[in-house]
């Protein structure tokens, strides 16, 4: 009888009784697995979805649902920003290295308008409204919003900047909290099932099935205690999310994120790629991390972000998510924000779509050298900091990092101090080396036959940086590759 | 006929003929190699070693030779310094990570003094001399120094320090460019070979062999341009070093050294790692890098180490190492160095193991604000820097970074700067998971039956952090771990 609990692979030979069988067989009924099913069962397959949990969505559904995409989209157009994809891509691979897979990221930047339109003929919607100010998220419905830093420094001085981070339009945030990562999801759902993807939940897998030769060939899974064995006729598709919460692989690769997992979900145990490493699957970028940062953007945006020593280290008006990797990585998770009152106060009135991160401050100091001494900073420090900054903020100007001009004003009058040390928190990026057909790549760098894989179990486009949309956009990408791929198999 | 160039394991049915037979095959004949041939033979098995070049030592016989050892070795003894097994494991631990194999820091340092003793009963002879000035290496044949951060801070505080870098002796390191990383193999070699070891020079190798039941059974390889299969009756041991000239592997996991790979040898190609990956063994800690920085340390403890803002991040007295990595990782590869002319000429007034290291300033000014417009920096930037720095060294303290009291002077004076960007290289430290029998785990978590590995091409102590010495430690250590346990096997 064979071990449920192994991840080794399971000889086909061993099979018994397949419990069910179809042409393509899809782990994981997150962002990946539901654009896989849509075109595997597009182009004739049918199609079988194994989900751990008791119902679609995965980490997907919970997100806030931008997808990464530009290369002059409808909507880009619409709204009238100019993009293309080389700039598109010139600025990926400034943003997402050092590191990336560089035909994946020209592959995807010529495919996004498709894309795009691909996933509007799916049913997801889009409202034609820009949101402009610092944030994580539009507060409202709106579709388009920079969300990687293209208008900060540095890359708003080597590429034109144009905003790529599209979010489908809800009706209503407050209303069940139905997020624009739900509205990614339920239409692509909806679709994959009209189309006639089945469905099993509530169904575990364990390992994959191979034949002698190598041929991946079905999964092994367990449903309610009992094990069932999968049939896979074409392929079978891997898309099971990020490792974020196996505490052993983080520990392993990427160990600045123990104990801080987010954005991801608890059934991110990483199986999808353990299971094809068993096989002799490659990886690649396995220490590579989006990183959260529990902090409002209009208030960085408005104040100084200084590290442990009192220094600034990153332009506070960029994507916070790049504040977010400088300060785990680069600032041993060390970050104070100092903003002065008047700025504060503007802050404060401002939109946000994450009014939880306005906390009150730790601290509020008539002067620098009281702040500093209440930071704990050594006498001088953040008064060093301050002094240059002011110097050219008085001229508007931020040579030291580039921040624009809009944000730049000298720190005047009370100050107001907040400890954000860490602030931080993530998911894995890193995972299976996969081919633009989104087949596993074994180490030797040929393809597993019958193997794919999209999403977070893969190594996608980030390398080392990250985007808001890069997951659900290369998710979403490469899981229609996957589909198409494994049903032609 | 087997395709002699790929990487996936080969099934022992298919060998017709083997070329040669031992009971332990070791690949790679450098510090893990013949530590493990050694021990092996000692155990009573026949030994047969296969290295790709026409000698013994790997990068080991062309490194300083620093053996990181301690808990009170004889050598530490004799010289006068206190050290115990548990200060030695919580200094590597808070050194070495986040993310440290706890087991394999723990077990190193409470088997450290025998593995002294072992090391000398072969031959390998150390001074008891110390060397207590800032420097890569001892200029001379001394046998003890510092070469992790020990007496720096922030460890100074956390961890009584004691010098671990144990450096064999040679007579003259100018006859013959000899040093110690050749002395540390040459008796070692001289020790394996005198027990009976066989070697195989010229040889490279292919891939595994392995029973249907998966074990390892042995290597095949290729002889000039003959395929050669070679039998191992009891284990194969993989000792064939980092993949820092492994292009692709460098950009997959550890992109920050591309295009500069240093103190490993061309061989380092990452074979043993991906043969094995071939089998479904386990990685970790793949972006884990050294770091050299082309820096002579004794003009390092006497200036400030800025970044591309114009701010320190380093106490520029600790292991050169150790600002390596910072620099490369956390700064971008940005440092400048300051120095005033009276420090930079007491600094060329010392001895040093790297005088090349030794390069005029790229610019000599009369003032900061002169020096910072030659650098590039936004005026006052540096300025910003040196004051707060002289106004604490006045006192002959550094609270922002604790650089110790005796390297604390104001700068004063004409300054030197030197633009020390892109000053960086290293080697990769992450590789196949190993148990402390150095058993290659497969991804399930248990040992692949039949097969070792120990050196670089695992991953040893250090999974982010470095400290001189840690390579040709682990790899002694667990190359005899691996002998010792290829024999019984």
């Amino acid at each position: 009888m064979p071990d449920a609990k192994s991840i080794r692979p399971l000889r086909a030979a061993e099979v018994t009784e397949w419990g069910a069988t179809a042409d393509v067989v899809i782990a994981g009924y997150g962002i990946a697995g539901v654009c896989a099913a849509i075109e595997a069962a597009r182009a004739g397959a049918s199609v079988l979805i194994l989900e751990r949990t008791g119902g679609w969505g995965g980490a997907a559904a919970m997100a806030g649902g931008f997808v990464y995409l530009g290369g002059g989209t409808p909507l880009q157009q619409e709204l009238g920003f100019e993009d293309t994809p080389e700039n598109m891509e010139k600025f990926l691979v400034a943003a997402l290295g050092p590191g990336v897979d560089k035909a994946k990221i020209a592959d995807y930047c010529r495919g996004s308008v498709e894309h795009y339109n691909w996933l509007v003929s799916c049913g997801v919607p889009f409202k034609a409204e820009f949101w402009g100010e610092p944030g994580w998220e539009p507060p409202h419905d709106e579709g388009l919003m920079y969300s990687g830093g293209e208008n900060a420094a540095p890359f708003n001085t080597l590429v034109p900047p144009a905003p790529r981070g599209h979010v489908p339009q809800y009706s209503d945030k407050r209303i069940g909290q139905r997020g624009g990562g739900y509205m990614l999801m339920k239409p692509l759902a909806d679709t994959a099932e009209s189309l006639g993807a089945q469905v099993r939940y509530d169904t575990r897998i364990r390992r994959l099935i191979v034949e002698d030769d190598g041929r991946v060939v079905g999964i092994a899974a367990t449903q309610f205690g009992s094990e069932i064995f999968v049939r896979a006729e074409r392929g079978v598709v891997l898309a099971t999310g990020s490792f974020a919460y196996a505490d052993a692989m983080v520990e392993g690769f990427a160990p600045r994120l123990i104990g801080r997992p987010a954005a991801a979900i608890e059934e991110h145990d990483g199986i999808g790629i353990r299971i094809a490493q068993a096989l002799g699957a490659d990886l690649a970028h396995m220490d590579a991390t989006e990183v959260a940062f529990f902090a409002d953007p209009q208030l960085l945006a408005r104040g100084i972000l200084v590290n442990g020593r009192g220094q600034r280290y990153i332009p506070e008006d960029t994507y916070p998510g790049r504040i977010g990797q400088a300060t785990l990585i680069q600032q041993d998770n060390q970050a104070f924000l100092v903003i002065d009152e008047q700025s504060y106060e503007e802050a404060l009135g401002t939109v946000t779509a994450t009014p939880f991160f306005r906390q009150p401050p730790t601290w509020a100091a008539e002067s620098v050298e009281e702040l500093e001494a209440e930071m704990g900073l050594p006498a001088g420090a953040l008064q060093a900091t301050v002094d240059t900054y002011n110097r050219h903020a008085a001229d508007g100007a931020d040579p030291l990092l580039g921040k624009k001009p809009q944000w730049v004003r000298p720190l005047r009058g009370p100050l107001a101090g907040f400890d954000m040390r860490n602030f931080t928190a993530g998911f894995t990026l890193g995972g299976l080396r996969t081919d633009l057909d989104s087949r596993v790549l074994h180490v030797s760098g040929e393809p597993i036959p019958g193997l794919f894989a999209a999403g977070r179990c893969t190594s996608g486009l980030a390398a080392g940086g990250y985007v808001s949309g890069a997951s659900l956009g290369d998710g979403s990408f490469y899981g229609r590759r996957a589909g198409v791929a494994a049903a032609k198999n």
